[in-house]
């Protein structure tokens, strides 16, 4: 990778590091884990959701009683006030994230959709 | 997305088109869809190879003629001049898009990897 290109995404990776959303994210993610119960109620509903969606994507059946716990397990952690921010947190990283790979793939998909010579 | 961040994304997206392995990508795809025979042999190949993989990811058997008329274009566009160099210039763009994600996503992992109260 040339360097001027390695610069722009170490820069980019700076401005990640120092935009609004990251440090919110950080602040309430570090918060959830500060919290011993938190914690717990948080990892448990993330390995529920793993766990449906490795099903799902094996074809494999989702059972009422699965389908039950994980509507609890995402009701209590809505209900969370801590959590729940930190879920809010996760969306809008996520959303800027999806923008940065958006204009990055965009010289790509110029490329693939309107070639040149055709 | 706060200024700083998009003006960041905006430089490293003039950087991918400035690189070479942009450069080189678009030049040689230009030269694949300049050419009709080798246009069509190449969009020949890309069907080839994408029914196979829906039919992977949706569990489907792959036959025998499948597996051999893949093997067979496959063969065909390793050999020939200008496509041989598509792909090439693809492999080296998509590995530079993989080191740019990876240092995009190097924020997120540090923190979910690393919580600091824990
Ligand atoms: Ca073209
Ligand atoms: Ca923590």
């Amino acid at each position: 990778m040339a360097v001027n290109l390695y610069d722009a995404a170490y820069e980019l990776e700076k401005a990640i590091r120092q935009s609004d959303e990251f440090r919110r994210l950080k602040q309430v993610y570090d918060a959830v884990n500060a919290d011993d119960s938190a914690r717990r109620m948080f990892e448990n509903f993330r390995n529920i959701q793993m766990n449906l969606q490795q099903k799902q994507m094996m074809g494999q059946e989702i059972s009422h009683e699965e389908v039950d716990q994980a509507q609890k397990s995402v009701a209590l952690v809505q209900q969370h006030p801590t959590i729940s921010k930190l879920m809010e947190a996760e969306q809008r990283m996520g959303m800027v994230i999806g923008e940065l790979n958006q204009l990055i793939m965009k010289p790509l998909e110029e490329l693939y959709g309107n070639p040149t010579g055709r």
